[in-house]
């Protein structure tokens, strides 16, 4: 699972945002048949915004899409995703998410579940430095973001 | 209720929407001392936006705040939330949303209800001409932004 091309992407995309001093976290859309729809991360530093956490980035970076595009569909996210995010995926029918690691945070994780989706939780090493690191020195920007 | 100045300020995105050939769905949010603190439209057409909904607009327009700011604020919009925009309020923790109308479409109220929010829907005739024009011109499009 962690080799899927998806699940790279997201941690690529994770690094990233840590990079440009964001909010550490990555995510990638990938259709049923393997084809990364889009990629992205958190943008609340990069951009302002409050509503471009990493899912929504990589569904906003897949453009408009008809229904049928998100058959089937995986959300790969370097952390369980927010209420926010769990709608996201909700709302498009993606079949399946794949978390990184919830340790640093739990999402929505049982209401996806309840509303049919597959939950995957990787326990990834990478994605848990990742937000271990960026909580320390930067807890007031989490706390934003997390609306804490 | 109907006079608020959010909901009245909602109900003016939604026309600015159709206005310019997009879904014309508006929401405006409200600080818990009646400070609008961000108001917007649907973006699918004008950004070719899957994740910008009306609320995601007003959210995304209110900027970076700090989760105080959002404490006992009301989230007006002129349509039912979907998934998506339902959880976009439960993570911001609005206290209150009011709808316009969801004959046209029924959201999330019962998942908002079961996280504490209180719902008020006004079933406004404006909000409702506003959809049934755009659903019946413009089937495919309402379509893909609720991905049906």
């Amino acid at each position: 699972m962690e080799s899927d091309a998806g699940f790279i992407a997201a941690v690529e995309e994770a690094k990233q945002g840590a990079a440009e001093g964001g909010v550490p976290i990555g995510a990638c859309l990938v259709s049923k048949d393997g084809k990364i729809l889009g990629r992205g991360h958190n943008m609340r530093v990069q951009k302002g915004s409050p509503v471009l956490h990493a899912e929504m980035s990589a569904l906003e970076n897949s453009g408009r899409l008809p229904a049928s595009a998100y058959e089937g569909a995986t959300m790969y996210t370097t952390l369980s995703p927010c209420d926010m995010c769990t709608g996201a995926c909700i709302l498009y029918k993606v079949k399946r998410v794949v978390v990184g690691e919830n340790k640093s945070f739990m999402g929505g994780e049982d209401y996806l579940k309840s509303r049919g989706k597959e939950v995957v939780v990787l326990d990834n090493a990478e994605c848990k430095q990742l937000m271990e690191k960026f909580m320390k020195e930067k807890p007031e920007l989490w706390n934003e973001d997390i609306s804490v």
